[in-house]
């Protein structure tokens, strides 16, 4: 029997009408899958009604994968590949498999040869780095920084020498409440003349993607509190 | 005056009709730009009578953006923004100002303070990523390996560190006549427990995207041969 394949389907960031970033041929895919597994129940149940209203949740099934899922759990979710049914995945935000634990199920579906079909969405990784001006032929994507202040430190000064040295452009995350301790910790911490680049709010209504070097954010005004916001340093 | 914005408008990669890999607001943006900065004239104007037939593509203005533009040249190329008007970057593939001179431009965008919007759209590093089973809380991408053969090893040997030491994803192209060798160069010289996951023809109607390790990787039968591939390892 020929197994199913996995839709990798990115969901909207944030409140964003799915219509508005995703490709229409990930909402025809979408109306053909019956088997889900997904990262949070209700997210998804929004998000497949905000696709397309008529598609009746009852008739689906969901099997929820987070950091909690076993190994074993995981292997079991591939079920409905291997008797030939599709299984599309979807994550809280963005692109399922990168920074959520779909890559686990991923993982194991390449170890028994399952087809694997990624589809195209928004990354907030991908969509601030094509705006922040900075090198796209070289960059690293770190997730957090460390909370630990001498581990912090030490990678923040790792990313800067990376930058310097290797011409690397460094991208991380911070928690939504901390972004603008982030901004002024960064500012006081890494040389004036590294260029920070803030992405907040990707594809939503007040979003920026604002370029400076730290020298001028020093003096800047600005309040990301609370608004997802990913962070680029260069020089 | 209200300075014009810029929008990056990402590509098809390979032959694939726009509408499957874009979204449907990208092709309503694209229908009330005017001046476009494109990577390759050819190649942009099939794409865009690719998106909407009625475009009609004399009634546009284009400024050629690659390797060979000088930094005023790029300057100038700002000038409609300055004067209100929006602009639209295209590049030969994929997602523009990631992997190609348009970053130029929205550096200099950003130095202006000019407002960047970044628009969804495939890009070979998030797809393969997403389906490699590949860390994505940790990952870089480094381009094109080193052509001469002791960088090339010292850079592959320093990749095979990154992942077993931070768990770090390695992401890499090459010049897709030489994806073959390359393979079999990445069976013989990296640990054969080390994942190499092959990202072949994504998007379009050969996609492939296969993990395995390098020690089944050297009795497998494979031809990437001209077919655009991205390479990832991990273990």
């Amino acid at each position: 029997m020929q197994t199913g394949r996995i839709y990798l389907f990115p969901s909207s960031l944030g409140d964003v009408p799915p219509s508005e970033v995703l490709p229409q041929r990930n909402i025809e895919l979408l109306r053909g899958v019956r088997h889900f597994v997904v990262e949070e129940l209700r997210t998804a149940r929004r998000f497949l009604k905000a696709c397309d209203r008529s598609i009746v949740i009852d008739d689906l099934h969901f099997e929820v994968l987070n950091e909690h899922t076993s190994s074993d759990e995981v292997e079991a979710m591939l079920a409905p590949a291997l008797t030939g049914e599709d299984i599309g995945v979807i994550s809280e935000a963005g692109c399922p498999a990168v920074a959520d634990p779909g890559a686990d199920l991923v993982a194991a579906a390449q170890r028994r040869g399952i087809e694997i079909c990624p589809l195209v969405g928004p990354s907030s990784i991908l969509l601030s780095l094509m705006a922040s001006g900075f090198n796209g032929q070289s960059f690293a994507f770190e997730g957090y920084l460390p909370i630990d202040a001498g581990r912090r430190a030490a990678r923040l000064r790792e990313m800067e020498k990376s930058v310097r040295t290797r011409r690397q452009t460094q991208i991380f995350i911070e928690t939504p409440y901390r972004n603008n301790r982030l901004v002024a910790e960064l500012a006081r911490t890494l040389s004036p003349d590294m260029l920070l680049c803030v992405a907040a709010d990707l594809t939503g209504p007040r979003q920026s993607v604002r370029t400076l070097s730290l020298r001028r954010w020093r003096n800047e005004t600005y309040d990301y509190d609370k608004i997802p916001a990913i962070f680029l340093i260069y020089s």
